[in-house]
């Protein structure tokens, strides 16, 4: 693996670049990340290109023997473009435009800003593509941040006009896919769809879930135009983007498709107050699991202040890697406190150092961290660098030397496998679907996948994170918490996944949606039926607080949250959990039904965490999966070939038994050990 | 009483409707009501009708034996009118205009609105008017629903300089009754006068309150033109309209007095969250009740979790019936989950059972269920009918079915007398105006009329919930909370009740404004001074936490919240209670005034719920008034004839004495005893 | 000192004024202020002025023996102004503009708005300039006031442009000044330039700085322009402006020099839930001091109800004395409950008396009361006046008619000395610059002000808020608690303020950014570092709960919530504060640095109330300042010349100690004792 590290020469004097430099290289930096936000330093205006300062700082630093990787500057276009063609700008859901000032401000729908982001990208390319030391390239900066995921100007509802007329072909398709007859909402012609603004009081659903899917193509398109000029005119070089993470309004997968890896950006004292409702809902408190292993409750060991929560980082490693279901690079990697949190907490060498193993042992090839220096100047002034504002080492800087030390333990863990054997459903579609009617505050989408994802790394197996439509013939076990839009083709894959030996875990309020998000009118679980072999004879929503009981051999405890009664349909069907009375006396809470080769679970509630670990634990020693017993709260234990790589995110150290033997991690440390 | 359905025969392939109808018929429904969101099926582009489908449904339900309702379908405007005369959206106070993908995003003030609605009821009226099986009409649907009562647009502003005109004459006359003089206001000509946009920080309370009448008696005068056209063009049949209970923003008696009866649309679950915070104030937890009953305290026998709060419902039901002062209809009842609360919990049989039994027992004639089916798309998905999504039946189904047994009962109880002879009023100014100024935060209108609402309830009281010009002959005592604007009108109203008998109640804030929202220059209780004898020395609003001690053999306590001190100005008032220090010691705070045949008590201070009830006790016991010994907490006992029915919301059986006589009430449960 | 009242002729029938008149006199009132919202009165059409009304008002109440004070009338622009020319309207962040029908809805950069208002201003002061019994003018009313210190108009992007322009000389020093090369937002030419609106999602801190001053430097240009036209036309009143305590959208102190005093609008019950959010922020309760003074802890004394908070109200006083280092009116004294909180409090007349004593004690020379009479109309009807809206004596006046029979003890702490040696920074950059860019929730610039203030005030130690600039030579103390921008001219003043033999201490944070908002490059304290003799070696802000230990004979407990290390660069630092462990074991916290005759303290970290409190003592007691033992919460004691007035803001008596003397001082009630 390798180390870099993403530098803002066009923020310092030149006479500092050889300085910094040596210093990298110094440091032990490989790559460098540059020129992501430079396009006024290399386009000062329209047309005039001025590329002998980057010629100069690329020069310094390849001389320093660093590798490198050029950013295309688009996220940042230049007062000039914005004020000469203010049609361009970025239009919100309530009809206004964004303003110069920021970045991302723009849409990337509009055909001038196609135009000249296409040309500032072909420009760069052209004269930079073959260089010897260029290793690979960033396309523009993290889609979708800062809230741009969705435009809403007339290049927009344009562009979203073609879509649905590709889509649909006739607007009566439409009108019967939306369902518009519901409130006269009906269109006569393909002129009067327009965007979803913020001015129709509740939307129809199936009106916006298209709207998310076209935002989502339009930057996916975007994209593809820069991958294009770049692959021709740069051959040999990688072409990925930074991603982020669980970032919920662009479908990732399709973004990652032509890439040819995937980087991201990992924030953990960030992202873990930003992910966290969305993934922690009702019913869940992962923090209080005494009833699964009293000794390690966090109330004696909460986890370290500044580490950020292990389970919501390790969820989008886990993601990130399954994007293409291979390995990936941190692009950012923090290294220091942050600036954009509500409070932006101090961060501790031993902190960014264990970030850096979790990272490698969930598959990064390579870290680069964020930023070189601390900026001087403008919105990120309080981000932290490697070095602070005067130059002196900051935290990161102290966590890098150590690493360095650690190199070949590093490197060894790289090159380990690392091949789940089990995959967690993940859909935009259903994500889109279900964050629109959630129909029951707190249980949405990410949290009742997270149900199962801490239940994965509680019992220490790993787990991707996979697309509808990704290769599962390397998975044993595939968990869909819940595959609400229940498209025909899904039931297929489904289908013959069980029957060439998989088994199959199907959650509550699967089947329930049509691809055009209308509700299906056969009996749940709808297209799954056969699969299932149940069918669902009712669902309800429960308040806070209102339970029913179980009587299983399997899972404890009582329903609670959302329950579907399940009745079987075919003879074969095993029933592993009834209800206690209403919504019906014994009737069918958990049924497993064999399929060809393999096996297919129907779970009719939604699982506390210490059911679903039953659940999953259960079902693992079915299928002989090597698992921990639970492990202690804070820490994670990732399998890397023969390896055992353990983490402990807590205050304190924490004593557990892997494969037998007695281990101690410390607090806020790691440790390796033969699994 | 009967039982009806809400039909959406347009959502539903024609191949259904016989099913569907046959269906219904054998359920036990007697009445269908259609058509009120179906403008774009009757007239798909500007002029063009096409009724032929309709003809079939009719032909289709009737045939079936059932009875229709017919809705005007002005509430969906669709595609071709808004995109075709942009200029009749609904503009709101921020000066945006709304988008089709809704509905009701039109101004109703809008001439050319008007023109095309009036043109689709007319024709609609013309062909079905006559029709044998058609036994009334629903003119739009749910006026003001989705925050639409108040419309911003050009249209709007000039419909209200015309508006202020007719009232004030003079533009010295407006400036006077809304003290313009106070800032600089002061407006020159009727064309600077403007609608109260949210672009003014803090606006005349004066001008703001002659926009909510404006506002409202703009709907009303859009009513009429529909009513007018129905009546001339469907003799005999009735013409009402879906009111929505506890709604603040219309004057729903003003909204009542052209229509033959009122209906309302009854959702319990969704309701209690939507308007529980304008009714629980502060100093009011309605489920602490210890202190009064503590066999009965909620710790013990919680509401059920799927009933939603009875009194807030019951509060609903007794303005529905007050508003014309005879029985109702429920147009559209809750019949299992619905899909616009933040968390929509599921509801059992037993729960749509009892609902309707409330209803019926508060005077409902009809109970119609919404809806049929479950919508396969669009905004409503989630919303439960009496069949599910794939027809199989859902909760209200069995809750029907059951009810088909009880029907005689249920009839009984809808042809026994119910004639409140106590009520409470109810004034949207009153209530437009404390909204405007509440002063005091937790301390607002309806919260105010809820205190004694609850203690009525509690004690077996019924009640109606009357205008301020309502015909008050028939009760013996009336209840002002808060008679806030004190006209002259009123003044003598009030006179002339209590000199023929009647018994009245004054509480705080009374008399402190005129008629365009000024203060009173004269001592409180302003014009009411004669009638309660005594005048207002002093009044404060007390933070959280602050009381005054009382002495009292009425009530118990201290005084909070709100306290007014009582000086007696004539010999005959009898002073109840006194306060004790501070703002006066042995200041008057509770007072009787007799006048002519009649008694006026006034209270100086806003009553705890405790305290309201021992008020209410005492004075019904001086009226010789039948009451129940306090009831437990969720049950509601409603005297019809020579009946009480006894409706039991809480989650447990009930055991409490009528009458001397001790019964037993089951969980979510009713029973009818001899009263 | 005096007693005054306000009054606005304009609302009420002129066949009143002479029985208004006779009462303020009669009731001890000696100074009346009018006429500052009256411009529609005086000029009820464009350039048409009507003085008779106010010839007449002016007679009958210098008639009436009152002196008076004149505000010019031009915070509530007419609606023949606003409809004319709408362009004059302010716009609001988001682009829209407010409307007529409230006060200061117009923009003050506007020419046009500029020319009307100057013509009102000049007919006004050639009218009246020289009557014989007016004391001095008010000029307009509360600037910034309900939001409108910024507007974001074209004729302040314009005005922005040229200020931008006269700051910078070039583009490439603004665009170096703001840093714009950090996402190309480099600038090309002025035209580029607008204001920071909410369209930009977050915007360059050094760009919103500068819209800042120049919004505040706006206000100070425009009362400029009337200033010089008062003087000129009515030679020997003074001039003056009402300004509002801790506001913080103008710069206060620039407002106040060109002024002959200042006066501010006190309104505690409103004010302390507005202010107390900013003062009072993370690691702080100021009410839980039980560790310092367990007698007194507020759980047995709370504060009084009614009487706000005394260190809010106390700050503000010390404040506004301090905008000019000298005495002050209050132009506005709540005198009862007031309508702009959430909830409006009644208050006792025993309150109202105590807050006129003290803000007498605090400097006060005149107490204006707000208001005649409640108002029957518009927006202020729930506000108190002297009078009820029916005539009859609210609680001020009750109050007031106490005080009059006080009024020797009044005049005389009036003309004690009052001269603080002990000065707090103040400064508005640093409260914008870290207003933007807070970094820590909770630990904003006002809250770090207040710990060291709260201390003081507990010490019976006066204290000036003073600017950057002002006059230091009086003070011998001078507290620092974040000199968060380190320009050299403030370094250089602090410097010789040290040299002379001056105590300064200086908190964290401290010499962090230059004069544009950029961060320096030099290490921490940057220009501060001579002086203080230590340099920082890492900053660290610490969520809510992490601690680091302190090792230290004067301040007990732990560091939180800002830790700094500090590294003495000087041989003669003397460390009175170790950090025990993370971020440095044994590293210094607080340190000691003499220069020429003078000494510096520099505290590494933010300390909690009772910290400051501990180390104001240790710094006092060792220059020989005088100082209680910490006093009881809600007590305030404050030295004039032989005297020191006491003031028991509780709702209990307090008994303390006072030079060796025992007192009590009774609830709600003050005491002058000789100190």
């Amino acid at each position: 693996m390798q180390f870099g590290i993403c530098y803002y020469p066009e923020q310092w004097p030149e006479d500092q670049w050889e300085l910094d430099a040596r210093m990298m290289q110094e440091a032990g930096l490989e790559i460098v990340r540059i020129a992501e936000f430079a396009w006024h330093k290399m386009e000062p205006s329209e047309g005039q290109f001025a590329w002998d300062w980057l010629d100069r700082v690329i020069a310094v630093l390849t001389g320093a023997g660093l590798k490198l990787v050029l950013g295309t500057p688009t996220a940042a276009p230049p007062a000039w473009l914005t004020r000469t063609y203010p049609e361009l700008l970025r239009v919100d859901s309530s009809g206004r435009s964004r303003d110069h000032g920021t970045r991302r401000h723009i849409c990337l729908n509009n055909p001038t800003y196609r135009q000249h982001s296409g040309r500032v990208t072909q420009a760069m390319a052209q004269r930079y593509g073959q260089h010897p030391d260029l290793i690979g390239w960033q396309v523009d900066n993290e889609f979708g941040g800062g809230g741009t995921a969705r435009c809403y100007c007339p290049a927009c509802a344009e562009a979203f006009r073609l879509w649905v007329q590709a889509r649909y072909g006739e607007i009566e398709m439409l009108n019967e896919a939306w369902g518009t007859v519901f409130w006269s909402q009906t269109y006569d012609n393909w002129a009067q769809i327009r965007p979803p603004s913020d001015q129709i009081d509740k939307p129809n659903p199936s009106h916006v879930l298209d709207y998310y899917r076209f935002a989502s193509d339009s930057v996916v398109s975007y994209q593809q135009e820069q991958i294009e000029m770049i692959r021709s005119l740069s051959p040999g070089r990688f072409v990925t983007h930074n991603f982020m993470g669980m970032f919920r309004d662009l479908n990732q997968f399709d973004l990652a498709r032509p890439l040819d890896f995937i980087t991201w950006d990992n924030y953990p004292t960030g992202n873990t107050p930003r992910w966290r409702p969305h993934l922690v809902g009702t019913q869940r408190d992962f923090r209080k699991l005494e009833e699964l292993n009293p000794q390690h409750s966090t109330l004696r060991t909460p986890l370290a202040w500044d580490t950020g929560d292990p389970l919501i980082t390790g969820m989008a490693h886990d993601l990130m890697r399954g994007l293409k279901q291979g390995p990936f690079w941190v692009m950012e990697q923090q290294a220091g406190h942050i600036n954009w949190a509500e409070t932006n907490s101090a961060v501790r060498p031993e902190t960014v150092r264990l970030w850096t193993w979790h990272a490698v042992a969930s598959g990064a090839e390579t870290i680069v961290y964020f930023r070189w220096r601390a900026a001087l100047m403008a919105q990120e002034q309080y981000h932290s660098g490697l070095l602070r504002h005067d130059r002196s080492p900051d935290v990161g800087m102290v966590a890098l030397q150590r690493l360095r030390q650690e190199r070949e333990q590093l490197d060894r863990v790289a090159a380990a496998s690392l091949a789940p054997v089990v995959a967690l459903l993940f859909s935009y579609d259903d994500l889109w679907a279900l964050q629109l009617q959630p129909h029951r505050q707190g249980a949405g989408y990410l949290s009742s996948l997270f149900g199962f994802y801490q239940a994965l790394q509680r019992l220490g197996i790993p787990v991707d994170l996979v697309a509808p439509d990704a290769d599962w013939s390397r998975y044993r076990l595939l968990l869909a918490p819940t595959a609400h839009m229940g498209t025909p083709a899904l039931a297929q894959r489904f289908t013959r996944f069980v029957q060439d030996g998989g088994t199959l875990l199907l959650g509550p309020r699967s089947g329930f949606k049509t691809a055009s998000n209308l509700v299906t009118d056969t009996p749940l679980p709808g297209v799954f039926r056969d699969l299932t072999g149940v069918t669902v004879t009712s669902w309800q929503a429960l308040p806070d607080g209102v339970t029913v009981n179980l009587d299983s051999s399997i899972v404890t405890g009582a329903a609670a949250t959302w329950v579907e009664t399940l009745q079987p349909v075919d003879e074969g069907v095993k029933v592993w959990a009834r209800y206690r009375g209403w919504p019906g006396e014994g009737v069918a809470a958990l049924t497993e039904h064999g399929v060809g080769r393999g096996r297919v679970f129907t779970l009719g509630f939604w699982p506390t965490d210490f059911q679903a670990l039953s659940l999953i634990a259960t079902i693992a020693d079915g299928l002989a999966q090597p698992r921990s017993t639970p492990l202690p709260d804070g820490l994670l234990a990732i399998p890397r070939g023969e390896m055992v790589v353990l983490l402990n995110f807590t205050a304190g150290p924490i004593t557990t038994t892997i494969n037998g033997n007695e281990v101690t991690v410390g607090a806020v440390d790691c440790l390796i050990v033969n699994g």
